[in-house]
């Protein structure tokens, strides 16, 4: 049986995890790359760390470009731009094929390196960049191309998800939720990566281009995060029949591509709205497919370990057997919309005075923007004579949606709306 | 660019979806293959048949070896085992790929084809026979290729979760909701092979073959259907907090493989829960990766076709850039277990006439038995003195279980019990 030697960047929770099951199934692994896949070296930042017992001493170094010249297969799970960028590029010049799982790199210098793979006739798998376990990078690149892509709504955060979760279960605040996850160990110190929606757009660019065929970057995705959601603002949510979730939204339109991640009201009977917890889910619309989902864990060791292990066995078939894994392609080169220009359904929250002939005003300055709404839900006044006023619309232009809180806003008598926000509103 | 040749055999709803998509997307899934991607010719029994205009007419054939004999890829769609295996064992020895959607071939001569493949160093691909467009056979025989499954729990026929979603959103009786099916074109004249279990039966086999590298066939799945299902049933396990699927269950013990296709509690917060109408959806459990679901259209002409076109892209891939798919490797070989030698939680339901005392003999029963209770509950009696009673087990031997009541059917004095029947249930 043929060797393959792997070189692993990185020894953290996933990394370990890689090692750890490498080992304890060690013949499955070998049977099912039909090669002897054996790590050679793990590149770490400091020797001396404590560590999971399964990581041989031997094996550490600090010098990546050491074993990176000896791979067969490099796996990158350092994170990161620089060193990642470097050393992925220095194991494609040398051969190797790379696993990576750094979701911020390709979504910043994705094309480059897919350039480089190819010219170096090399795979790059990255199967853990998105969703961990779940295989949404395997089902577009592979599964799905007997179809065309038309829409990827996904929950691709778990941080943010748990947080929401929280919030909508045991109604506390965006703060308590935050704390509650950070012990946990779902958020980080500064959960801001995570909550402010950095993540989900970096995985919102990498499932863009993938769908597409076209070359989508972070800066090209309309991002917005989850700190000024309230307990209330998903109590009401729920009255209405939606769950709000912070979700990465990839649609193709006649004339473009629209990109979105932020909170969104999902209907109660959509298949995101039971996705609970960290768990992520990934629903992939097609021309002819229908409606796909992908669910399952969405970070963790083991779990992201399975998609990197998955990437690893792929490759090593091909080094030994031949083949290569479908070449990202770039071919569709749709043209990103402007967030004004994207269409949806939006739900509009806004304090308006109680007075007659309100309703009629504001429902007025909705129709001289040509937001066409589809429900209005007025709360009884409270003690300061403002009535909560809920509107929900038929698919619109956001720049007419916003034009229209500019104009209501602006309103002066009695129909002038104060704290107007908006949300989309996704379809079963 | 290569050329490859395509001979179809079968011009059905899925046959002519696959040349309507060729034909509409062609250029792109010659980039997608790499590959000018040419239909040599479509065989069919009857020339003069009514067909989709995308088919042309020039192409049909009845000779379905002399296609075959010109062809790189054969795609099989006639369904049924033979002529089927035999035009794709002719495929094989003239060297071409197949890609096929024929689950009870499959099911009944998997190890003969996947034999005759591995041989004749080509391709057998088979997404589109479990699932319809949801790619669970590319999950379990790549993405999942980095872990070890425990445990798959599908909804895998479209036809008996409308017809139990029916029974239980409008309370409908069997015999009213299949006739809907019927009408809506979701079940056929003879709806046997769905509502018996034997499609989501052969589904299982193929399924558990691939999680478990073992060759399963579709005479190893224990299966019960839903005829017996009553609207009756469905409400008192919604009062339970469940909802009756038809699940194809094949897990991984010890000891060796409980494979399993019937009626099910599913808990209300379970992901298959909330799996309506035709749709399939199927969870697989990994030591490592968690719980994945996937979720899709398990039938229809255009949903199936994209399976299908998937296959077809990979193969053709395969043709021109060399490389080969994953073999099905039977290295697990563990033994089936015996339907009396599975595990589950089960829930018994029964009448016992109405006495003082009569639910601590039954209990004791249980007891006797080593079935560990986990809860009861006892309905008002009725008119003729009759206590419906509901019993929900922990995890028990199955064999216990029906030892339980066959001694409760035949125990004599008050605790007599009549009518009792057991189904399983699966915990969130």
């Amino acid at each position: 049986m043929k060797e393959v030697k792997v070189a692993l960047l990185g020894a953290g929770t996933v990394g370990s995890a890689v090692v750890r099951l490498l080992q304890a199934n060690a013949e499955e692994f070998n049977l099912r790359a039909g090669a002897r896949l054996r790590v050679i070296g793990i590149a770490v930042r400091n020797l001396e760390a404590p560590r999971d017992p399964a990581i041989d001493r031997a094996l550490l170094t600090t010098d990546a470009h050491a074993i990176i010249a000896q791979a067969d297969i490099v796996i990158e799970l350092m994170g990161g731009i620089e060193p990642a960028r470097e050393y992925i590029l220095a194991a494609f010049a040398a051969g190797a094929s790379v696993v990576t799982g750094n979701k911020a790199l390709l979504a910043e210098h994705g094309p480059e390196l897919y350039d480089a793979a190819a010219r170096a006739g090399v795979d790059l798998y990255y199967e853990a960049a998105v969703g961990g376990a779940v295989p949404v990078v395997y089902g577009l690149r592979e599964s799905l191309a007997g179809d065309r892509v038309t829409h990827i709504l996904g929950i691709v955060n778990g941080t943010t998800n748990y947080i929401l979760d929280e919030m909508t279960t045991n109604g506390e605040s965006f703060d308590a939720a935050v704390k509650k996850a950070q012990e946990l160990g779902y958020a980080e110190a500064d959960p801001s990566a995570d909550v402010d929606g950095y993540d989900a757009a970096a995985k919102c660019a990498i499932l863009a281009s993938l769908a597409f065929h076209t070359r989508v970057q972070l800066s090209d995705v309309h991002t917005h995060g989850i700190r000024d959601i309230t307990p209330e603002m998903i109590a009401s949510a729920g009255r209405g029949g939606y769950v709000v979730k912070l979700v990465a939204s990839a649609k193709r339109r006649a004339n473009g591509i629209e990109l979105y991640v932020g909170p969104t009201l999902i209907p109660a009977q959509h298949p995101l709205a039971t996705v609970h917890g960290a768990y992520n889910a990934i629903v992939v619309e097609g021309e002819a497919a229908d409606r796909l989902m992908f669910y399952g864990p969405g970070a963790g060791g083991n779990p992201t370990a399975t998609a990197v292990l998955s990437d690893l066995v792929a490759a090593a078939h091909h080094r030994v057997h031949g083949g290569l894994a479908p070449r990202e392609l770039a071919y569709g080169e749709l043209p990103i919309l402007p967030p004004a220009q994207a269409r949806s359904r939006f739900q509009l929250s806004m304090d308006v005075a109680d007075h007659v002939g309100v309703l009629s005003e504001v429902t007025g300055t909705f129709a001289r923007h040509n937001v066409s709404i589809s429900g209005v839900t007025q709360e009884s006044p409270t003690a300061d004579h403002l009535c909560r006023l809920t509107v929900t619309t038929h698919e619109a232009l956001q720049a007419d949606v916003e034009a229209t809180i500019a104009d209501l806003s602006a309103a002066a008598g009695p129909a002038t709306v104060s704290t107007a926000s908006f949300v989309r509103v996704e379809v079963a």
